[in-house]
C-alpha cells in the first residue's frame, strides 16, 4: 500500500460544502462533459421492497469513480436519500477516497440548476417560480436566487399547507418574499421556472409560458417521469446535461427527436445559449457522475486546505 | 448520523482472509443466488487508455452493495488488479462499510472454483491440471487441492519458462509435485482441469478430455473471451454461477443454446450435480456481486471477533 484512502464523513462534508464550492465543482463537471466519459447508470435495490440505489460512474482528467445514491423510502429518523462518492486513484486504480455526501448532494444538484440559470436565463430575471415543495426545492431556490436578481419567489405545490410552509422556509432562508400561487399564475409570472418534483405527467400548460422564460427541469431522472409539456419544445431552445442520457431517462425521453445542446458546450463557448430576450430556454438535468466526482474532489481539497481539526 | 461506517484497509483484509473464510463466504453467496438480485455489470475506464473498472452490484438478505474492481495494466509497483467492496446499511441505505480487498479477491474467486470442484468433481480426483500460470492460477491450485486428494499438478503455459517457474511455486505453496506439460498431455491426464487465462479462443481440443473429468473455466468474464472448445458441451453436464450472465459474458456466450445449471441449485439440493463417475462436468465462473458482498461481511465479522489490535 502507498497512501491510505481518504474518508470524509457525512458530518464533515455537510460542514465543508457551500454554494460556491458546489457551483465551481459543477462548472468543472459540465466543462468536462466534452472530453470525459460517463458509463451506463445502474438502478438496483436491496431485499426490502421500495428501496433503490443508483450507480453513476465516469472519468475525466484525473478523476475516476462512482457515486452510489440511495433512496430508502421508509427512513424516518434519517433522510431518505443518501449519497456516497468513491474516487479511484487515477495512477493506480486503487481506492483513493470515500466521501459521504448526502447533504452535499443537494448542493450539487442545485448548483447544476444555478449554472444553467446563469448561462441561459435573462439577466433581469426577477421572478422565480418553483413547482415542488420538497427538501431539494429549497436548495434550488437558494442556489438560483444567488445568480440572478430575484425579487420574489412564487411557490406551486399540490397541497396548500405544504406550499405555505415552503414559502415561509424560502423567506427564512433567502430573505425573499415568497407566496403560494396556482400553477397558471406561477408559470405565467415566471422569469425563471424551476420544476423539482417526482411527477409522471406535465405540471403545466405550455401556453402559459411567456416569451423570455427560462425553465429548469430538475426532477426527471428515470423512465416514465415527466415534468414538462412536450408542446413547449417547438418554441424553446433546448439544453441539458448529457443529451444521450436526457433522451433515455431525462425529460427528453418524451421528445425523442429533440436535439438538446449540452450545457457544457455553452459554457465552453462551443455552442450558443440564449440568443434574444424573447427566447424560451429549457434545461433538463438528469444528473451525471462527473458532478459527483468534481464535488468529491472539491470537498477533499477544501478539507486539506482548511485550518482546523477536521482530521 | 448513527453508526460510523467501517473501513477495512487492504493490509487488514489481506491479513484476515484465508481459504476457509473465502469458501464459507462463497457457499453463502451461491446459495443466495436463488433469492438474491444481481444488477447489470458496468465496465468503465479512466482517462488513461487500457485501464478498466467494473461495477458489480447486488443484494440478498441483509446484504446490499457494490464491488468496484479495477485493472490498471501499467501498474508495476502495485498489483494491476484492485478491488473495493462497498456495503450499504440494509436498514437505512447509508454507507455501512468499505472493504479494500485486492488480495482477498483472489481467494474469493478461487473459492468459487473450490466450491464447484467439491460439488462436481469425482471424489477420487488426484491429478489437477491448470492452464494458465498467472497470480490467480496459483490461488486456484491451492484452493482446489484443499477439497480433493490431489497428488500431482500439471501445468500448461504458453511460455516454457513461466510454466517451470509456476510449477516451482505450486510445489512451494502446496507441497505437491508439479510439472509443466503440453496441453494435450495435461488435459488427457486431468481429473480436474482448471483454465484461468485471458484467452480469446479455445485452449484445448475437446477430444482430449477423458470421461469423468471436471472442468472449471475461471477466465472468461467479458465479450470475446473464450477458454473452452464448444465441442465439449455436447458430452458434458453444464454448470455456472449465474446462467444469464454466463451466456452474456461468460463461457456460454459461445453456446447460447446451452442451459447451464446454477451451482447454487446444486448446493441447495434443488438440482443434480454429477450423476456418474463417467460424467464430464463443466463449471463456468464469470463472477457476481454476492460473492463480494458475502466476502466483505465475512471479513468484517472476522475482524469484529478476532482478538488483537486491528482497530
Amino acid at each position: 500500500m502507498t497512501d491510505s484512502p481518504a474518508f470524509v464523513s457525512e458530518s464533515e462534508s455537510a460542514a465543508l460544502v457551500d454554494d460556491d464550492l458546489a457551483l465551481a465543482a459543477a462548472h468543472e463537471a459540465f466543462l468536462a462533459t466534452a472530453d470525459g466519459s460517463t458509463f451506463p447508470v445502474v438502478i438496483g435495490s436491496s431485499s426490502s421492497p421500495g428501496t433503490r440505489f443508483t450507480l453513476k460512474s465516469g472519468s475525466a482528467g484525473d478523476l475516476v469513480g462512482v457515486k452510489i445514491g440511495s433512496f430508502w423510502p421508509d427512513n424516518t429518523e434519517l433522510p431518505r436519500h443518501s449519497s456516497t462518492i468513491v474516487l479511484l486513484d487515477p495512477a493506480t486504480g486503487r481506492l483513493r477516497a470515500v466521501v459521504e455526501a448526502a447533504a452535499a448532494n443537494a448542493y450539487r444538484t442545485a448548483a447544476a440548476d444555478a449554472l444553467a440559470v446563469r448561462a441561459l436565463a435573462r439577466e433581469d430575471s426577477r421572478t422565480l417560480t418553483v413547482i415542488g415543495t420538497g427538501h431539494q426545492a429549497l436548495h434550488e431556490v437558494r442556489a438560483v436566487s444567488r445568480v440572478r436578481p430575484v425579487e420574489r419567489v412564487l411557490v406551486v405545490g399540490r397541497r396548500a399547507d405544504a406550499a405555505r410552509a415552503f414559502a415561509a422556509s424560502v423567506t427564512a432562508v433567502t430573505g425573499l418574499p415568497a407566496e403560494p400561487v396556482d400553477a397558471r399564475t406561477g408559470v405565467a409570472a415566471a422569469d425563471v421556472l424551476v420544476t423539482v418534483t417526482t411527477a409522471r405527467e406535465p405540471l403545466f400548460d405550455a401556453s402559459w409560458v411567456r416569451p423570455g422564460t427560462h425553465i429548469s427541469a430538475m426532477g426527471t431522472d428515470g423512465p416514465g417521469k415527466q415534468e414538462l409539456p412536450v408542446e413547449i419544445y417547438g418554441r424553446a431552445r433546448l439544453f441539458c446535461d448529457l443529451p444521450e442520457q436526457s433522451r433515455a431517462i431525462g425529460e427528453f425521453q418524451h421528445a425523442p427527436a429533440a436535439e438538446p445542446v449540452a450545457l457544457g458546450a455553452v459554457l465552453s463557448g462551443a455552442a450558443r445559449g440564449r440568443t434574444s430576450p424573447e427566447d424560451v430556454t429549457v434545461f433538463d438535468s438528469s444528473g451525471f457522475a462527473l458532478q459527483d466526482l468534481t464535488l468529491a474532489a472539491a470537498l477533499l481539497h477544501r478539507r486539506a486546505t482548511t485550518p482546523g481539526d477536521s482530521e
